[in-house]
């Protein structure tokens, strides 16, 4: 079994584990860095490193438009094409395909689009999916499911769960056949609990999935649009019904209050652009909540933008990073995403201790009332 | 006196110092990475330690416009604002005036223009740009002079040249009266040799300069779009009326093997923006000459860029470098630019080390030689 859990909180469903993966153990609770196009955008794999990332995301459906998997499997996989030896973790390419693609047409098969790159039609099935992900060589691929949209009536949550389900056996098979590896270990597989606001689709979907026996499962159908209660409401009809001895993944999400509610609610990992676009828009967070850095108030602030922050960016002024954003300078984007994805890191880190310390609860209450207030000095 | 020189090439005029600057110690001859807006382009600071630069250059008209020079002075001057301890040298805005602005008016007080950035009407001065460059507490500051544009007619470069050491004469004037400082340290101030392409107008301009005692001299005028025999005739028309005891700055330049060649005439300073404008067209300098990261020859090639390189970028193969270039990943920017201001670095290096060898004539054939057959496997 590579998931060890050795510790649960008592207050909430917060758990302690390790993910024993072919390029290196994860602690859990943990957040995924998004490497998109096999980068974490602005930073290099050292400054990941430096920064506490133990595993990062891979865009299954750009890496196959561009380079391209087969280019990545001749290079000898995404791990050593982005000289990244710790683990890494694929989706399946469908979020992006229904995120980005034009003109999708679901059958049976898969889903057939066009790229949004140069307008190709192209089909992503199940089948295609696991070969894609076998080619890169991820640590752990995420099973081809079919994500409904944000609201979403019964019939259509019935039926698109159907293909979701119908898939996942389909992957189970191709993988089954096919024995995909990461560098010298055994790719790891989750499966994906779909069902949209309808509990009852839920529980069939995680009782179903857990019933074919996946390495994980993740959380899916959130982070599309939907208001924060249902984004909860889905974990709390999802996680119930999936095996304890298992990792549990929501994806795509969230604040670093909505991370702590949901390892409350027992999740282990999590993946976001969130921390890396705010960067790119200026936004730096902080234990006191987002900070503007273009904000007049910080012209003259000799302060380092989050005192207990990493020394790669506290040994800058808020004033000059400031400075580095408005006249366009590339490293203010480099501090503001290494200050962000450190921020994410460091919150898992803290959140690990206090589960480990049995005081999960108060720890995400006084995280969160701190952060909410808002009051950046 | 600051600069030391302790060994001069017997075949060539190439000549080993160094040079004691209050935030350190300058081996010549060396290159200066140049940080325009207060942050070289991409890297971070612990980029440019690690890629061995020793001395930074700061852009004196970018950064008084943005962020302005009061605020940079309020938070400690340059070093303590970009967080960079070792030496660094401001030009006096007269370039980016002359290249940059726009309604440019030169009367004997100074130079009144419209920025580039919001179009306001400013002036720049001999004594206003020795200010700017007080309050930014550079190592070595220039003097304010008179760029004559190329080709320039005889009347217009004499008259040219007086404005050049009529304004020197009031930066000394003024260096005196304020004393300003770097750090612990006094700052040092560099006279600028111009006189277009007449050989006596240099002399003159030479010998004056020197008669004012600066601490070193640069040849100006160059970089202005004249071609290569006449970068070097203004070389050799102002170097030997320098004296030799003194650091010379060829201001703007240039190709690798036209370091060298300057190197060969005696100068001992350089710098360019050329190895990260290069770097964001996707353009390695390599031993073997420039190499164009986006030519699809590369696309599946695991070799680095550069295997002589540093560890850096050849932890990387020219196949996912030029993924991320083609994919706009900021990454590209990074690695390219930390390779061709790291391949410059190593240039003056192996210069120092062929210099004390008593073999700098050899290794400028050879290097030369190699680098324009461009040759690259
Ligand atoms: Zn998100
Ligand atoms: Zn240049």
């Amino acid at each position: 079994m590579p998931f060890t859990l050795y510790q649960k909180d008592l207050s909430t469903d917060a758990r302690l584990g390790t993910l024993e993966l072919p390029h290196g153990r994860v602690q859990t609770p943990i957040f995924m860095p998004v490497g998109t196009q096999g980068s974490v955008k602005t930073l290099h794999p050292q400054d990941l490193e430096s920064l506490g990332a133990q595993i990062i995301l891979g865009n299954t459906y750009h890496l196959s438009l561009r380079p391209g998997s087969g280019l990545i499997r001749e290079m000898g996989g995404l791990h050593r094409f982005s000289s990244w030896n710790r683990p890494i973790l694929t989706d399946s390419g469908g979020f992006q395909v229904w995120s980005l693609a034009k003109l999708r047409k679901i059958t049976e098969e898969g889903v057939r689009f066009q790229n949004h790159l140069d307008g190709a039609y192209m089909m992503l099935s199940p089948e295609r999916s696991m070969e894609i992900q076998a080619d890169l060589g991820s640590d752990i691929a995420m099973l081809f499911d079919e994500c409904p949209p944000y609201p979403c009536d019964r019939k259509y949550a019935e039926s698109s769960l159907g293909y979701t389900l119908r898939w996942a056996r389909r992957c189970k098979t191709w993988v089954q056949e096919h024995q995909p590896c990461s560098g010298e270990g055994r790719q790891h597989h989750f499966g994906i609990v779909q069902g949209s606001v309808y509990a009852d689709l839920r529980k069939r979907c995680a009782e179903e999935l857990a019933a074919m026996d996946f390495d994980g499962y993740a959380i899916g159908g959130v982070s599309v649009g939907e208001p924060e209660e249902e984004m909860l409401r889905a974990i709390d009809h999802s996680v119930p019904w999936l095996p304890e001895d298992k990792p549990r993944y929501a994806m795509g999400l969230g604040t670093p209050p909505q991370l702590l509610e949901m390892i409350a609610r027992g999740v282990d990992m999590f993946d976001c652009v969130m921390p890396t676009r705010l960067a790119r828009h200026g936004v730096a967070l902080t234990p006191d909540g987002p900070m503007h850095i273009k904000n007049q108030r910080w012209a003259a602030d000799m302060r380092p933008i989050d005192p207990k922050g990493h020394p790669h960016v506290t040994q800058f002024s808020r004033a000059y990073v400031r400075h580095l954003f408005k006249a366009g300078e590339i490293l203010a984007l480099r501090l503001l995403s290494f200050q962000n994805l450190e921020f994410y890191l460091r919150l898992m880190a803290q959140a690990r201790e206090a589960i480990a310390a049995g005081t999960f609860g108060s720890f995400k209450d006084s995280f969160i009332a701190r952060y909410q207030a808002n009051d950046i000095l």
